[in-house]
């Protein structure tokens, strides 16, 4: 396991709990390297040189810059090379070996949240077949739901987790500093955030959508912003507004 | 029951279930009158001007403008008049009665999606201590959380859940869009979606934000750029990462 964040940490629980077996955590930093290798009975590295050479399989979850880094120094290995990166393309791997892929697993992690690994979606792909049925066999013990897609997808997928992952979280902090600017407990908003992503299990968001923007009440809008004191809220505010309002439009001439 | 809306719905259907029972629902249109009115067991009426006169509570549980219209031409009651609305001020009611006050649950509702109502945080404010009262114990009857709030506040309450509920959604639906170009499902990002949703229970949102913009990954946020065609999704995307990081570094500095 190269790497020992959010992701490295997760997915090392998962393979262990599935029988798999790692058998050494390389992170850059010792306190890293230490904290996962404890957490997972794993023997560890903070020297890419030092790196065990039969692995099966060695997997990168670490930042996308620090893939081409570390494969600089590495020593040739004959196992498969894989990355977790929704952004980098498989052939980062293509002039140091003849044997990499990509898996990709859709989620956001903590390091001390625990996920259920199997209900998460992850995406595959392999440099060649043989491989790709090896890591198509190993992902579907980790997950119920494996799809091989190309990179060329991933970076929209990746791109479309940005927005319904890391943007929503945004709004949950500028609503949540709008609160407590009036001294309102944010977990007030919990039922809501809660609500407002149950239904776009049954519902498509366009539907979903409620509130002053999608019925273009001006006045409610007005009196928001004069309530914002926040110059870039605002500005997000509007630009939001608008486009729900579009999309809606948009979509009632279809 | 003055409107026959999303919220009039499920509030009519909680306030059935508590054991109140509820004389007349009123909507403009007839379809949306007898729609309620079926469902609720309930006589209903087109006119205001024939609204039942002797009702304990009047709910208007009708958007924001029409709140005025109707009571121009509604007649005199001595029943507690209520409405549902954020960002209305609970003076409205001011001079056509002496017994007024608001009843906000804090919720997105929609006509076919039955809501935990005793799970909802619910605002009341009123303008006397007697309907005050009267109101906190229905209120009470009706839902675990329960505050009174003053109508100056409550309108930060309406904008907060507007960003945590109606933007969010938006995220969704933009994620959603860039899945569906690519002929990729967009259930498979319904995981993330609910881990999102479920890690603010337990972190600030501050301290759960992932992703390319909070580590200032200019790299992946250029990638992401080029593939966004939509000139407004492009503008939100650049508008709300960097947001993310400028809270990132206020924060950091605190």
């Amino acid at each position: 396991m190269i790497g020992a964040g959010n992701l490295a940490t997760q997915l090392s629980f998962a393979l262990k709990e599935k029988g798999f077996s790692i058998v050494q955590v390389y992170s850059r930093t010792k306190e890293s390297a230490t904290a996962l290798a404890e957490k997972t009975d794993t023997a560890f590295t903070t020297s890419i040189k030092d790196i065990h050479r039969n692995a099966d399989i060695y997997i990168f979850a670490v930042k996308d810059s620090a893939i081409n880094e570390l494969l600089l120094e590495m020593p040739q290995v004959s196992g498969l090379l894989l990355h977790t990166a929704g952004s980098v393309s498989v052939d980062v791997f293509e002039s140091f070996s003849s044997r990499y892929g990509v898996f990709y697993p859709l989620q956001t992690f903590s390091k001390n949240r625990k996920v259920k690994f199997d209900e998460i979606p992850v995406f595959i792909e392999a440099n060649n077949r043989e491989d790709e049925n090896l890591l198509l066999s190993h992902a579907n013990k980790l997950s119920k739901e494996v799809y091989i897609l190309s990179s060329e997808k991933r970076k929209y997928l990746h791109l479309s987790a940005v927005f319904a992952c890391n943007f929503t979280n945004h709004m949950y902090a500028l609503a949540s500093d709008i609160l407590e600017k009036e001294g309102i407990p944010r977990k007030v908003l919990l039922p809501l955030i809660d609500e407002t992503a149950q239904k776009v299990h049954e519902l498509e968001p366009l539907e979903a959508q409620t509130g002053p923007a999608v019925r273009y009440d001006q006045e409610v809008m007005q009196k928001h912003l004069q309530l914002i004191t926040d110059e870039a809220t605002k500005e997000i505010y509007q630009l939001i507004s608008k486009d729900i309002y579009k999309l809606t439009m948009d979509n009632s001439y279809e």
